[in-house]
C-alpha cells in the first residue's frame, strides 16, 4: 500500500487551486476587440488585486513572479544616477540577496542588514547599518522570512527610515506574508512589495509587484505593464492570481488562527522530543515573533538532507532552507543569524498550508520521534 | 446577428489550445517526492522541446516569455568585461532594440545595423556596421521580422560574423520563426535564440531560450535553470510549451505551402486594388524574401489606426505594427527602411494562422475594397 503523503512543503509551493476558465485570447495591446476585451480583463484582475491589498490599480504591476517583482525593484537602482547605496537585510530570499550581490558586481554600493539571533531585522540594527551606509537609496527587508518564518515589524523599520532624512526606498518581499497573515500594517509603510501566486493555490509563473510611485525598469521591452515589465501580459494568470488573492489574503479568510493552534500542537510536541533544537532555541509555541506557517528545527546529528530524505520516504515533504537555493550547501540565513555550523547543517524547514489538518500535525510528530529513534 | 470575427493579428498572439492536464505541483526545486516529480516532468519538457529544435536539452532554458529570452542574452553583456559592443538591426522587436537602448544608458557601446528598403539585414549593411563598431561582441539579429515577415538569411550574417573574426555571439529572435517556417539553418548557425509559446498556441508567460554555450545572467535568484533565469520554474506552462512546439514547429506540421497559397491570393487580390500599396512596395504575391504569414501594407489617405479600427467594425482584427509597441505612435521598422513618413502613418499588419482559411481572405478582400471606398 502506498504511503499517505502529508504535505509540509507550502513555504515552497502549494497545492494549486483549479485554474479558472481561459478568458479573452488576444492581446491587451492590440486595438482591436479580441486585444480590447483582454485589456479589460487584466484590468479588471488588477482592480480586484487591489482591492484585496487596500490599494489602487495603478500601484499594481503584473510579473512573471516574487522573484521577478524583487529584481525589477533592485535592479532599478542600476539607472539612477549618483552613488545610492542599497541595504538589505541578511536573512532575504536568495532573489533579493543574489540581486544585491549582481548589482555589488556592476559598481553599486551594497549593505548587508545584521539580522538578531532570531533572524529579525531590529531597529538598533539596521540604524547601525544606516551609519555605516553611503548615501542610502533603497532597503529591502521582507516581511515575513521563508526559512524560519521571523515576522518583521515593518512600521518600527519603516520609522528607523524616515528618521534617518533623505527618501529612502523600502522594499519589502511579502510573498510569505501575503494568504498567511494581514499585510496591512506592512502595505502601509513600504514603498513596494512583491507577491507570488503560487504560494497562494494560484499558477506558477505569475506574480505582482506594489509600487507607490513608479520606477524606472532596466529590462525593457514592448512598454507593457506601463513600460515596467514588458512582454505580452498573462491575462489569465493575472485573473488566476485576483482569484487567490480573493480566496486567501482577504482579513478573515487567512485562516492564522488554525495555523496558529495546529502550530502550539506541533512546537509543544517537538518541545517534548529528545535531540530537537528550535530554530532559533527561544522559538516558543504561541511567539508573536513569528509566523504560525513556517518552522525552522534541528535534530541533534541529523544532517538537514538525511532527515528531509527520511520523512519524504514516510511520507512527508518537508526541507531544507529555501528551494529556491537548494542547489547550494550553504544556509545563509541561518549563517546570518549566527548559528553554529552544526546545527545549521542539521536545519529543515517545516510549513503548513490552508488544509493541513491537526491529524497531520499528530502523524509529524510520531515520524520525527520514529526516525530519530533509528538515526 | 453579430458580426462573424475573423482574426488576422495572429503575429501579436493566436488563439490558445487546451491547456494540457495539470502536471505534479511541487518545487522542481524541493528534493522531496513532490519536487522530484515536478523536476523529472520539467526535464521530460526540456527533451521534448529539444527534440522538436534538433539540440541537445542542455542548451535549452524556459523563461517568461520571449521578451525575457531577448533581454536574458542582451543583459549579459553588462556582466562582461571590457568594452566590447552589441550590433542589433534596427527592425529589431522592441524586446531588442528597447534593451540595446537600456544598455546604450548604462555604457554600453551598441550600434544599430542598418536595414534595406526590404527591411532585411544585408552581408553588406552588417560588413559596414562591423566596421564602425568597436570590438563587436554580439549581434542580435532576428530571423523573421514580425512587422513585414521579412526573412533573415542568417547563415549568411553568420559567415560574415565568422568573417570579421573574433567571437561575436549571434542572437536571434525566432518567435515569428518557430511553427511557420524551418528553423534548422537559423539554429545551425545562432549563439542563442529566442521562442514564445503563446504565439504557437500556448499559454502566455513561456518562453525558450536557445543558448549554445552558457552565459551569465544578470538577473539573479535561486539558481533555477542552471543560474539563467531565477523564479520557481513554469512547470505546467513547459509542458505546454513542449506541447506546441511538437503540435506546429516539427517540419511538416508548419503549414508554410497552404499559408503561401492563401497569401498569394491575398496579395494578387491586394495588388489590384485601388490606392494600396504592399510595404515594401517591390513585395511579390510569392517572394521568397518574405514570410507568408505577415504583410505589411497601406491603403493612401487611410491612417493605419483608421484602417484597423475600420477593419474591427467589420469583423476583421488586423494591427499597426507590433502590438509591443502599440502605445506609441512612431513607426520605427517602418522608418529604418526608408519608408516616407506618409506610408508608415497608413501602414498597417496582417497576419495569418493555422485556422485561416482561403474565405477568410476574400472576405477580407472584400472588407478592404469597402472601406477604401468609404475613406
Amino acid at each position: 500500500m502506498p504511503v499517505k503523503r502529508r504535505y509540509f512543503d507550502w513555504a515552497a509551493a502549494a497545492p494549486p487551486d483549479p485554474l479558472p476558465a481561459p478568458g479573452p485570447f488576444g492581446n491587451p495591446s492590440s486595438r482591436h476587440t479580441e486585444g480590447r476585451r483582454a485589456r479589460e480583463e487584466l484590468e479588471r484582475s488588477r482592480a480586484r488585486c487591489a482591492a484585496v491589498l487596500g490599494t489602487v490599480p495603478e500601484n499594481l504591476y503584473f510579473t512573471s513572479g516574487g522573484t521577478e517583482a524583487n529584481a525589477l525593484v533592485l535592479h532599478s537602482l542600476l539607472l539612477r544616477r549618483g552613488s545610492g547605496s542599497l541595504l538589505y537585510s541578511a536573512a532575504e530570499h536568495p532573489s533579493v540577496r543574489e540581486n544585491a550581490e549582481s548589482l555589488s558586481r556592476l559598481g553599486k554600493k551594497v549593505l548587508p542588514v545584521e539580522v538578531e539571533a532570531d533572524g529579525g531585522v531590529s531597529r538598533r540594527g539596521l540604524r547601525r547599518a544606516l551609519e555605516k551606509a553611503e548615501n542610502p537609496r533603497m532597503a529591502a527587508i521582507m516581511g515575513v522570512n521563508n526559512e524560519t518564518g521571523r515576522v518583521t515589524d515593518i512600521p518600527a523599520l519603516a520609522g528607523v527610515l524616515r528618521e534617518a532624512g533623505g527618501t529612502i526606498h523600502l522594499h519589502c518581499d511579502l510573498v510569505q506574508q501575503a494568504g498567511k497573515l494581514p499585510l496591512g500594517s506592512a502595505l502601509d509603510e513600504a514603498d513596494s512589495a512583491a507577491f507570488s501566486a503560487h504560494k497562494l493555490g494560484g499558477p506558477r509563473s505569475v506574480g505582482l509587484l506594489f509600487l507607490r510611485r513608479p520606477l524606472e525598469a532596466l529590462y525593457a521591452g514592448g512598454g507593457q505593464e506601463r513600460g515596467l515589465r514588458p512582454g505580452t501580459e498573462n491575462v489569465d494568470g493575472a485573473a488566476a492570481l485576483a482569484d487567490c488573492l480573493e480566496r486567501r489574503a482577504l482579513p478573515g479568510r487567512l485562516g492564522e488562527e488554525e495555523a496558529a493552534l495546529r502550530w502550539k500542537a506541533l512546537i509543544t510536541g517537538l518541545r517534548s522530543l529528545e535531540r530537537c533544537t528550535l530554530i532559533p532555541a527561544d522559538r516558543q509555541a504561541e511567539d508573536p515573533r513569528f509566523s504560525p506557517w513556517i518552522l525552522q528545527l534541528a535534530f541533534d546529528k541529523i544532517p538537514g538532507e538525511v532527515m528531509v530524505r527520511a520523512l519524504d520516504e514516510a511520507g512527508f515533504a518537508a526541507s531544507t532552507g529555501s528551494a529556491c537555493s537548494s542547489a547550494k550547501q550553504e544556509r545563509p540565513v541561518l549563517s546570518a543569524m549566527g548559528l553554529d555550523p552544526k546545527t545549521a547543517f542539521e536545519g529543515f524547514r517545516l510549513s503548513q498550508g490552508w488544509s493541513t489538518e491537526m491529524e497531520d500535525i499528530e502523524a509529524l510528530l510520531e515520524a520525527l520521534q520514529t526516525i530519530a529513534k533509528k538515526w
